[in-house]
């Protein structure tokens, strides 16, 4: 009955890519995603909640990477330094096939008012990761928001840089570069 | 909005606030809501474009009053005494009622998973149009979105103090109280 499907997560969201952008988002179902990707629809389920959120795959486990890499910072480091800490460990993973993505999600997110809104939601609740981890070191109010806020930043304007340049610097670094950029922005504000 | 009538929209938001009250947002319709408020069908929409617009009530005003208030800040102020003016010269017509709103609005918007994205992208939407605002003065990034963020921030923490206080501080002192605090956090953050 159900197979054991190792690579089901990245299939069903590279036919939900490719289907979207032959016919649009509206027209396309999660029958044809599944079907597209060889699998059922059971299996979509078993992935992703609705057709919205095999566009946000990996956002939940991206959220626990960067809660952990902030608990894991050492005691010592500054809120911001435990952000980018985080960032570097948790970005690490990021491969050439979600730089490749990364272009095609915009598009479809640009084109369309609820996956807009989802985003906005899911970089809400990145936001609310970050922060809540740097609580639970015993950073204050409003300084865990607002360096959870830099490093959320950091991280979108980094993913759109790195999605623009396929042979440039890797995500992490990009990431660093742009958390910097806004500490500096930061202390500028007078 | 063609055509402007004068009560029409507290109204609704009350009628809307109230019947969601009573049986919850998703039994609650555009039907009953323009009923509860001695209105039709049709007045609803020219004051909202759906259900859940009517929760958000005033906040496209308020981006383009923050925006205004930017534009006409003094051509020497910084990016985030600019977006003190505009939190000034915005919240300064805030009521009595929105003050009793807003506890109810929160609560209502808890309990939903598609207000909750919406009022995501509504809080994002305010920060784009500050952040705008902020760039047509010349302000370059990252510096205009830190600055936006930073308005933001501001507005909702103090929305919350106040909503909380009912004889305590007008809006415009605890917006301002908030900016400097996430300033002084921005500073602090090393």
């Amino acid at each position: 009955m159900a197979r054991w499907e190792p690579d089901a997560g990245p299939r069903l969201v590279r036919a939900a890519l490719d289907l979207i952008g032959e016919q649009g988002y509206a027209a396309t179902t999660v029958a044809q995603i599944a079907e597209r990707a060889g699998l059922t629809r059971t299996t979509f389920f078993r992935h992703f909640a609705d057709k919205r959120e095999v566009l946000f795959a990996g956002q939940e486990v991206l959220g626990r990477l960067l809660a952990d890499g902030i608990a894991g910072a050492p005691a010592d480091a500054t809120p911001l330094a435990a952000v980018a800490a985080a960032l570097d460990a948790a970005t690490a993973v990021f491969t050439a096939e979600q730089r490749e993505y990364g272009p095609r999600l915009h598009a479809v997110i640009a084109e369309n008012g609820e996956l807009a809104e989802r985003a906005a939601f899911k970089r809400a609740s990145l936001r609310a990761a970050i922060a809540d981890a740097l609580r639970a070191r015993g950073v204050g109010d409003p300084g865990a928001g607002l360096a959870a806020g830099l490093g959320v930043d950091a991280f979108y304007r980094a993913f759109e840089r790195w999605c623009d340049l396929p042979a440039g610097p890797t995500y992490p670094e990009l990431a660093r570069e742009e958390l910097a950029a806004l500490r500096a922005a930061a202390a500028a504000l007078g």
